[in-house]
């Protein structure tokens, strides 16, 4: 989070939304750094709303995730809403979207669907 | 490329292998930034398998993957290769390994299975 | 279609809800069944969601999907609801969620997320 | 393996082989139909694999399976093959090709990356 200069600006279980300020590197013409930076948006995302149904003495791991990106991260602002679609003990599957902000409008810039590992923490 | 710093050591047609120095955004111990590194150095692999095999004035663009992260990404250096499964003349299907590399052992750290397009370049 | 015995339920511009009857393949114990059971209802819904915003005189091809297992195929009927994420020239992203239907309560068994290619229909 | 009448043919730790006969749900020119027959046998192929690995009183469960549909389904017989890509104490990464054969060749003609997890059979 800090890396991006993320804010969660909402939360509730088993859902999140957190804003990203503009950072070039989500911006670049090339695609290979988009889909990097863009994945970072989404995986996040997906970590929080997991972590908000997670038992409090855990934490999560992304083990695998599906990314489309549907449009070039163009915008004044960055944000990723994720869900939770299925809570069990050991993984949490979470879907993501992600959009770029310019005058007040949202346009969708990617999506996610992701498998999440529950991991007890260490003492 | 130039972000990450990658070159390219070995190039056939639908193949390739890139190698990147150790970077320390790659093996921060929070797993949602490891997930875009490793996202960018597959994509990177995956984006020049695909251009390799693409008629030569064209680009290509990533539609879409999925990845598998499998282990921490610990290493003086990583390096991913990426073969073309399909090049049909829209879509090409490609498969990439990123493996960290320490003390002349490659260890695998996470798979991916890409669609990317082939896009017609603007004169 | 016809081999699932589906019915469309309802139907929008990009949005699709298709339910299928009972049938013994889709609730078998062996997941092996299960996972191409529960993709060809994913697929579909996906499909049909596709054909809703593509133009008049095109087909539609799927390309790739994700599929998450969520549950047990376990009901008197089996639903699946389909909405399209982006729609673009040459490829129509969709996503689909799959239920299980029993007493009037619907348990969500598996998710989708697809890519699907508009391909124009020969003379 | 009843249902789509498959035959193991050959078989090492973390790899297996699986031929099917030519069946006519396979080849319909319904693509629906296509990516749930296509997903059935490289789902049989990654099971088959992961349970190679797995201790032996566990069963295998499907997590979820990326799978491109590369070419039509058109040959006399079928057959799949799956490595194990990672293998880990709870969740198991695997890889499939699912081939069409015809007149001695092989065609290329779906891939899967699926995640499978490891269950403690009941007593």
């Amino acid at each position: 989070m800090r890396t991006l200069g993320a804010e969660m600006t909402s939360a509730s279980a088993g859902g999140v939304e957190i804003r990203f300020p503009f950072h070039s590197s989500l911006t670049q013409q090339n695609n290979f750094v988009h889909a990097g930076a863009v994945t970072s948006i989404l995986d996040s995302a997906c970590g929080y709303a997991a972590l908000s149904v997670a038992p409090e003495d855990h934490d999560v791991l992304t083990v695998e995730f599906k990314v489309n990106l549907l449009a070039p991260a163009v915008g004044d602002e960055f944000l990723a809403r994720a869900h939770v679609k299925r809570a069990g003990k050991t993984l949490i599957v979470c879907a993501a979207d992600a959009f770029a902000q310019r005058n007040g409008e949202e346009k969708l810039m990617a999506t996610m669907l992701a498998t999440i590992m529950v991991v007890k923490l260490k003492e």
